[in-house]
């Protein structure tokens, strides 16, 4: 199985990714996690150590894919622009 | 079945996309289509019009989701910046 996380947070951008590319996602071969960052101070240090710059984000075994541009880490995590 | 139709240059972003993020589509449920961007002006034209603004992207049932940041369409079509 390849290993996916995405990485979100809630904003209108990753809602439409997640509805409309995550659904094109293989199950079978594919497992999931999905990660809102606007939940947790530990989870943006953790995605901010997977490379992740901005959200949505979508981390296929480790390789990071910024989709659009919802909202960068830096002012999720209140670091401003 | 969706219709996705990945837009791409031939670039380094576009050919780790490619091969990862692609991978992981389930073929099952999605035709996948492949277009480069370097390969013809009326692939360009075709691709603004469907909201393409740079490459790598991936377009599911017409929405657009723009992938890491390899070229902008812009400078394809010897636009500028």
């Amino acid at each position: 199985m390849k290993k996916a996380i995405y990485y979100h947070a809630g904003c209108p951008v990753c809602v439409a990714a997640e509805q409309q590319l995550l659904d094109t996602l293989d199950t079978q071969r594919v497992a999931l996690q999905k990660i809102d960052l606007g939940q947790s101070p530990e989870a943006r240090v953790q995605a901010r150590q997977a490379g992740v710059e901005s959200v949505p984000a979508l981390c296929i075994d480790g390789a990071v894919f910024h989709i659009n541009f919802g909202a960068s880490l830096a002012d999720l995590m209140g670091e401003g622009a």
